[in-house]
């Protein structure tokens, strides 16, 4: 309770040393989204929206700079400690009560107390959450096994963790759940899933699905690939780039296959910055006017890279590409190496004119931000189609086929896909809207967030975000409205990094990245709330519908209504 | 007031013999937009909204069929009747009394009368108006000259014609005006504009600026040429075929000139079938909002036509164009022949990708709907620049220069642009927005009109509209509403004319047609009103926002938020 109410405090009043524009600092936002709860399938989480899941940790993450030197701390401590590499158990016997596992599931809130499991115990580490070094990813295991998190950070193999642990424990886990437990870890296809971020917000960890903090992502006009947003299908396959062989088919020469170290040689490197975002960023929005199928996606479902690779273009014509081809071929599938328990791999098409136009910068891409693609990104090849729905840039390129037909994948025939408001899953069918391709405007406030305070005496806002178009649509205007869009005002853009020049504006329809933007306005004098609202306008002047419910749809994609966060000005207390 | 009388009783009631599912005929849309009024400045007219405008002419058109056979009855007429082609004074002294223009002119409606001079004398026509073959159009000379008129319609010349006329003379023009009207006629730039289609709703009649019906928009998939919308920015230049040229400048090959013989023979004839849009379509809606500067288009400032003639691409391409240009010039310039009195011609320019990319489909066009174009679209060559704002598609084509810098034109530079809401005519910066070129995602409802009557025993509605898109994107879906957007349904689209299969589906990027669409619902039990909505989505899914304050801009373009008119439904009479 003393946590809770510290939590409580500290986002009604913020914390001290706040800057004067800063209306609130990313901690607290942080804080009051940590907490999330593994829904029933074990594979996707919700985020906080009900009360239930208001419950916050504050001061557990210290701002950006914290969050993003976190694994390099992480690595020190390493270093200066012991090396331990083999854990023994704790205890070999035991007047501990059996727990199941069962019960141990209960307890994953502050309410119900937070239990873990590791090796046979069972502890209650509800006290020991707000102590924890490492933050709020140690709530991931809550009401589960410690084992993969303390896999994924191997800071956790030391003796003293050990002997903190063993302050908690309070049962054993009967010897059946102990054999569930070590079965699942053994046939678990994401066991071999790669570390990740811990600012990540996680979605669903299996497959996992992340996105940073918004406050984080508008702080870089890059993403650093490290919570650059994370939405895998399926295991992040383990691929040797060595052996590696992309395979490209359907074409006159026959079948061409090419070597990891042949793609990079045989082609020149073309190098785009390009925002990626999932087509069911911001469902969230959708899920509060009526619950959609999908995982709960925030505002941050979407992050901008610099790509390196091969030229898709460059590749078809090297494997007999004319424009003969397209009288017979229209769209080109991309197969990816991840895969199902049946062997099912991810696939995906895009439409052959984007994929062979001089002007469709397509790249079978092996770099991301100037480094080898990390694996949540697809190393070693992954196709960069930019402009267009992150699901069609498919991850861990095995196979390119160019074909009459669209990939008959799930998630291009049934998946990724909108409807009308009116369609339900008893009248939806699938056949009737194209796949998804070129994404629509979009634009979101990532600061403040919604439900901060901003006092009466810092006498200005700060109001900052994102916004992109997709087919290569130039974002020209974003519009920002203190009072829910009565009257507006026009945002600064950037389209670089803070106090870098931007560079040449791109051409015509080839506007990849998106811009980030900024408005600093006075507190209205009257108001004691404000409803900021943003809507951005890209060279087709396409414009964000105002609200949700008309483009609600049963999949929860294509969220891109205005953006509206609510923020509380406090009168400042003259009185004492 | 017999006359206002008819109108009011058919306006409220609908004509005998309606079908079943036709909610209301396009005779009475017709009938209570006929009336407008010369604004200030002579040159634009206002489109009725005020109660001072409501009044109608039911009962001059008769639907489709008629309007569109309305020029050939009056060849027929013409031929049948004797050959008259010079016409007498019909008074040489009098005994009327003198009557100044400025007193004529405030007799231009039914409530003050409806007076015309021709050739000196004063005419009360009031009476005359219900009777005129013609219909409407003779309104169009309300308080000022019929000489312009008859001069455009040939079937006055007669005898006949002229004693009609003589019955209800009123009054001598004054000598002065007498004098100062035959000035005009010969300085009029406008004078050589070519004969208009009665049927037309005139917003500007010089320049000549005129969209059709909405109903007659959707009943054809090609619309007509003669009522295709007109928007003229200066006088038709009367351009000789025969000694027709064609520059084209800013390539490497130095100049090249061509005749119209020489386009059509060396170049091969593409054909495509393109919308063009004007950018202030619908601008009214954005005028009830608040004033804007521009033409008051109703929702027809739209339509749908096959253009045959050379590609762009192959004409520069002839010219000299190669992939080197792209790297110092990035516009194409396009000069009309049309002028104003200081000789600056009407100019616009579009990027260089779009005129050069094989799939851009830009067209020197020399023909419209299979024929020469007419006159006011641009005889003899015009650019149809497809998928891109209708001002880009420079008509009367003089001059193409390839060019580092857009159009330094007025109409490229400080006009057709979209700002902001919030900005206004004090603090506008025509620098800091881009040039419209590709028109977003847009709708509208051409059937029924706003304020019609359905009866509750037609137990249906059917609702009828257009829909597209700009820069090749393809509609993929409308949604209707009859409840003002709480609850939505599909529309069943068509993309050919009715009872004819549709063409093979456009290439992606490349759907530069509209879509006419339709739904037919059953009434709502309870409702006594409906507010019909439409809003339509493109393959990017972009969709029209919400309501029109929020994209309210100082010109009125870019109006595209979703349609809405309400229809009164009539409990029927059971008590007779």
């Amino acid at each position: 309770m003393l946590l809770l109410r510290r939590c409580h405090s500290l986002t009604r009043f913020g914390p001290l040393n706040t800057q004067r524009h800063q209306v609130t600092p990313a901690v607290v936002s942080c804080a009051v989204r940590l907490w999330r709860s593994s829904s029933e399938d074990g594979g996707s989480y919700q985020r906080a929206h009900g009360p239930r899941w208001r419950h916050g940790l504050a001061g557990l993450l210290a701002g950006t700079g914290a969050v993003l030197a976190y694994s390099l701390h992480h690595h020190k401590v390493q270093a200066e400690q012991q090396d331990s590499s083999t854990v023994q158990t704790i205890e070999k016997t035991s007047a501990f009560p059996i727990i199941s596992q069962e019960e141990v599931t209960t307890h994953r809130s502050l309410e119900h107390g937070i239990w873990v499991t590791f090796k046979g115990g069972v502890y209650d580490i509800t006290e020991f959450v707000a102590m924890h070094p490492g933050g709020d990813k140690i709530l991931l295991a809550a009401g589960g096994a410690l084992e993969p998190f303390w896999a994924l950070y191997a800071v956790h193999n030391q003796e003293h963790v050990l002997e903190m642990l063993s302050e908690y424990k309070v049962g054993e886990l009967s010897a059946e759940d102990v054999k569930k437990q070590k079965a699942i870890k053994t046939s678990d296809p994401y066991s071999t899933d790669p570390e990740r971020h811990p600012a990540m917000h996680i979605n669903s960890l299996k497959p996992f699905n992340a996105e940073p903090p918004p406050e984080l992502l508008s702080d870089s006009f890059i993403t650093p690939s490290a919570i650059f947003f994370k939405r895998n299908h399926l295991p992040v396959p383990q691929v040797d780039a060595a052996s590696y062989q992309l395979h490209i088919e359907g074409l006159p020469g026959g079948v061409l296959t090419l070597s990891l170290e042949e793609l990079k040689t045989r082609f020149p490197k073309h190098t785009i910055t390009a925002t990626l975002q999932c087509a069911g960023n911001r469902r969230s929005e959708m899920n509060k006017v009526k619950q959609v199928k999908g995982l709960n996606w925030g505002i941050a479902a979407i992050s901008n890279a610099t790509w390196g690779g091969a030229r898709l273009r460059d590749v078809l014509l090297a494997a007999g590409y004319s424009p003969d081809v397209a009288q017979r071929a229209f769209h080109v599938q991309f197969e990816g190496l991840d895969k199902d328990v049946t062997g099912t791999t991810y696939g995906a098409s895009i439409p052959l004119n984007k994929a062979v136009n001089e002007e469709g910068d397509v790249l079978l891409a092996y770099e991301m931000n100037g480094q080898d693609i990390p694996p949540d990104h697809g190393y070693p090849v992954r196709a960069v189609v930019p402009g267009t729905v992150g699901a069609r840039n498919v991850k861990w390129l095995g196979k390119i086929i160019v074909s009459a037909e669209e990939s008959s994948s799930h998630w291009q025939q049934n998946d990724y896909k909108g409807f009308s408001p009116g369609t339900d899953w008893d009248t939806v069918d699938f056949k009737s809207a194209p796949a998804i391709q070129e994404l629509p405007i979009q634009s979101a406030i990532t600061v403040p967030t919604d439900g901060a305070v901003v006092d009466r005496s810092s006498e200005e806002v700060t109001v900052k975000g994102y916004a992109w178009s997709g087919g290569g649509r130039e974002v020209v205007r974003v519009d920002v409205s203190l009072d829910g869009g009565k009257t507006w005002q026009v945002a600064q853009m950037r389209s670089s990094e803070k106090g870098q020049a931007p560079g040449p504006s791109p051409p015509p329809g080839r506007a990849w990245a998106w811009k980030l933007w900024e408005v600093t306005a006075p507190l209205p004098a009257e108001a004691q709330e404000l409803e900021i609202v943003c809507k951005a306008v890209d060279n087709s002047y396409n414009m964000q519908p105002d609200t949700v419910p008309p483009i609600w749809n049963l999949r929860g994609v294509l969220s891109n209504a205005w953006h509206r966060v609510k923020v509380e000005i406090r009168e400042d207390d003259n009185e004492e």
